[in-house]
């Protein structure tokens, strides 16, 4: 695998992030109640899921294909992400999810007599779609990520099929939002919750707090269960990893 | 492939049911009768499909991905799965299962006023979704766990597509639960059965014979089945069968 | 690739179209109109496509896949089927479709009160979903047949990405299913069509001739424009082709 | 690669852009608004895609599997498309769509009583689903293809998993629709927008600049940033590139 440039693999990490916040929160807030036709909670997980399915095959092999701030974190505590690409990639999929947040605001705005109400923010609480108390959503968020970076981990490693890994990673998206869209909305990603998060404005940035910590401590968790689950088997030496990143191995 | 570990092959295999009871049981739990929005029968269907399409790749290459008491006894009886394996999959399945429902419980009694009805347990008579009497559910549960088995062997059999069996394995059980979600809930997982009718109690646990008699029938009558079908031509030496699996071939 | 026997060519044709018939008619008279969370037509789309995306992988390397008479004989007419397969075929899978029709008649019969009203047949005119008339229906099984033949000989054509074949031949007949189920409850396929009409009787046995007719003229049209289109570059040789069939190249 | 004539590259295009037009606009006519069982907007963006990703792997190793007027300049501005086959190709494109449309319209007026509507044409203002005004309308088209080509090129470039990228590109679709449905009923394709407009008549024709307009420019912007982008390490010689095309690398 060629070495990028951290230019090239942080441009890579913005489109990707910027596809995925409005691809996913575009389908809740365009597509989702629109009467008769709307796509409901199943179209917005599909959603979610194929921004991540199509641009890990379009820029993986530059960046990894991360797009989430709990995965780089996941992945640099397995030993699968370089230390010096952690806030660069971070920084980038920040960016990514607040300019995607501003162009859905501007294309929403179109509407006549449009409502912002959440914006397809996350939120515990009275700002749960299912009002699932904070316990219940820490949780959720918690195992989801976890289990999101296993498979994100394990279909990378020594051993899985070759060139697959987009498949499963993306439809692992999917199926997340199949689960948990009515507990916290999903987030599993905290800029995808920070962009949104910004123009709903109010209690729902006064919760952001929660999907930075419960995907990242789930995250991180994983990336420490993978260190030994998948070694010494099935992991690159350590040297190797910067380049392996999460697609294709 | 590399040989490994029964605790590691076990893990796996716990870890995988887990995520499969936990996903599928979770999005009809929380998700399918959400108001306007919810992803109904399909959204369920795809839940737990998709949970095996992921896990597959993620673990096929360790434990071969069963997530499922018919699917080991089915590849045993196939000459598949070594005999010492049979039962630490079996229990670490089963502990996946309960552990994933009991999780899901904890989650679920985080909104306020949630009764558990049946909790996705799968049942018969007056408990399936569809009133469907005892001779339909075991009919449909022995038939649809006979083809999962097909499949399954079929994909990894030699000749087949190097790689891909994780895709239609996990599109065949999105299939069959779009086919029989009213008649049993779907079960043809006997863990997957276990976990969710230990907290809906009652007459789900009374029933619970059923969803461990008819898919392991099925299963087993398939892996027989397959060592004429697909032998000799497409069946590998009995002696390394064990270290075959289901993912990859 | 292996030569195999006539008998388990013909075995696999016979589960296989079971199992589209089963699976699609099943997913339709089961799950399409249960009250609140019926998959309606798009869980039936996806049920019929998934069936061949899931046999496909596990017998296209026995039989080559075809599981439908239109089929046989569109790549028949591709010379891309040897004529001593061409009977022994379209009569495992007219013997699939009737088994499968009856097991899924005994299923539906364990529903109290259950009437099999059409019992998923095809039809056209006032047996149509949406009323079309006869022309509309012709027309749409002729051309949706047409592509679907296109499409399987295209994908399993030379130049062709190796092993992938099923995946877009399932997804075609997704795809068919979405635009046609309202004009013929689509067939494309005349065992899927005779195996519910046995059941379902009357006028929809009256009407069995136009699901016969025009799926095997598209069929046919598409073989014979393939081996122009396809033709020299992208077709192997006459005496090879029986052994390529559908799927893997 | 063999170099295939242009009367067989453009026949590919054109029936390939017919399968687009036929079965996504097919499907938004005859099923979407199905009573009770229709496939709502859902299924309307899998059909898009769908036939993208069917076509894509039928005749992309003859033409690259283009379908659409906006990704052949889109390719060529990426120097992945030679100079002379923009016009051929985009001429089979038109005439596939509008084909399409009027095999469609055939169909349709096979229902006693059916009225075109919109027929499933493009348009904003008034003839947005959503009433979303033109400058919305512009935005969306014009960021929805502009990332539609920013995968295309991605998934086909050097270091992507070979034989892949037709499923990310129609899952690209399948997206895209999930999105932009209720805005622009989805165009980012002049030729699937030209077909059924032609039938609506009226003020839909009037709108059809926007859906040249935007998603040319779209693709155009996507691929001379892909230029930089994926250059040097991505992109093969110029001298190849009209070899290479879209599917497979």
């Amino acid at each position: 695998m060629t070495e990028h440039s951290t230019l090239r693999r942080a441009t890579a990490e913005l489109f990707g992030t910027f596809w995925l916040t409005f691809g996913g929160c575009g389908a809740a807030v365009l597509s989702a109640a629109f009467p008769e036709l709307g796509i409901g909670f199943l179209g917005v997980a599909f959603a979610f899921g194929l921004t991540v399915l199509t641009m890990a095959y379009a820029v993986g092999h530059i960046s990894g294909g991360h797009f989430n701030p709990a995965v780089t974190l996941g992945l640099w505590s397995a030993q699968r992400c370089a230390t010096r690409h952690v806030l660069p990639y971070i920084a980038a999929q920040v960016a990514g999810a607040i300019l995607a947040a501003a162009a859905l605001y501007l294309i929403a705005s179109g509407k006549p007599g449009w409502i912002p109400n959440g914006f397809a923010s996350n939120g515990y609480g009275e700002l749960s779609p299912g009002k699932f108390d904070v316990g219940a959503c820490l949780m959720i968020e918690f195992l989801a990520t976890f289990f999101f970076l296993f498979i994100i981990i394990g279909t990378t490693s020594k051993g899985a099929a070759v060139g697959f890994a987009g498949i499963p990673i993306g439809f692992a998206l999917v199926l997340i939002h199949l689960i948990s869209i009515p507990v916290t909305n999903t987030s599993v990603n905290p800029a995808r919750s920070t962009g949104p998060a910004l123009f709903a404005g109010g209690e729902y940035l006064g919760q952001l707090w929660l999907f930075w910590l419960a995907p990242i401590a789930g995250a991180m968790v994983a990336g420490t269960f993978a260190r030994w689950f998948y070694e010494p088997a099935d992991i690159v030496e350590t040297t190797v990893v910067e380049k392996v990143a999460v697609l294709p191995v």
